[in-house]
């Protein structure tokens, strides 16, 4: 069927919620862990995470300062960091309950059960039992005046992950580090490897495939 | 280990690619169909699109108007119209062809065996293989001065879709879609469902889950 403009319109807001969010299919699911001056920690979870550039390394990701996110937005301003934890299938239920409208000023980590890891030299907390952790430095927000969002665009600045989830061309595997991957807001799924294909040349079909 | 920020700028620019393109995880992959003024066709493979919002219902995905995506960004704003379409399983090797540097002016279409779908009222064609087929219109074009990236914002207003792929309150089932997703810029996926869970609240542990 055929769905328009003016039948997305009249759909209840909360069915249109729903649709809208999982239609698109499978994103990209981190943990983001903030520390405010104060030294409160905050854990969100974030579905919009999307590669921005590798040279320099850049994330971004949508930030609704309306909403409960307000705690994340100050908390970046104040430290100018911020960290992307993966999610496993072990801890998928506790990172579901990070989305809770917690009390601005309670840490989600421990009624969540999740353990704050700190490097030095780096202020918020990453997440300790994620299997590859991310760590930003702020870069530049950017207003989305149609719907009062914001983008929020970070430089990659310390990564901390098991070299053997590396393989030799650079290429993390996934699969090894047991990430996990969500539609909507509230459906989780692990991931089944496909095949890895070599570079796309014009006229050079059927594609070479590697194994990972 | 500790990976910093020397280190990656230090690493092979190849190698740097691949590992930050994969670094975060599952992405949101879609075939972008396209048409120009005089009729050409383009695919573009994508995986950076993201969720905005749902009211109005928007989605924004990351260009970089000086490499091959040059032609779908002078398609989006000579026609103001694009279409996202899912890829799945039978064909992720020729969705993955369309990201070959095509000489411009000839569409990815017939070289990569897919065929063209078009509606009523909107100009650029669907991919007719996939089971989700969304049409937007150009609403924003967002620069992203640190690395002369744009972000592209566009209004979900054509949904091609059979019903039987949503469920009582509006959820799209990707499973019986058969959508797959990404890792860095080769490497597909696709999924198995872990658990949907009810909408979470403090101190309201075990969560309820929901069978999809």
């Amino acid at each position: 069927m055929i769905i328009d403009r003016s039948q997305i319109e009249q759909m209840d807001k909360r069915y249109r919620t729903t649709f809208i969010n999982s239609l698109p299919g499978f994103k990209c699911l981190h943990m983001l862990g903030t520390i405010s001056n104060e030294g409160i920690t905050n854990i969100g979870l974030f579905n919009s995470v999307f590669h921005i550039g590798a040279n320099p390394p850049l994330l971004g990701f949508v930030l609704r300062p309306d909403t409960p996110d307000h705690d994340t937005y100050d908390n970046i301003l104040e430290t100018g960091e911020y960290t992307f934890n993966n999610v496993i299938p072990e801890y998928y239920e506790q990172a579901h309950q990070t989305s809770a409208s917690f009390p601005s000023g309670v840490s989600e980590f421990l009624p969540c059960g999740f353990t704050k890891f700190y490097i030095n030299g780096f202020k918020p907390p990453f997440v300790n039992e994620s299997t590859i952790k991310i760590g930003l430095e702020f870069k530049e927000s950017v207003d989305i005046n149609i719907n009062n969002t914001k983008i929020i665009i970070g430089e990659i600045v310390k990564i901390i992950i098991d070299e053997r989830l590396i393989v030799s061309d650079g290429y993390v595997d996934h699969i090894k580090a047991k990430t996990i991957t969500v539609a909507g807001l509230d459906s989780y799924f692990s991931a089944n490897a496909l095949g890895r294909l070599s570079y796309a040349k014009p006229g050079e079909q059927p594609l070479k495939l590697k194994v990972y």
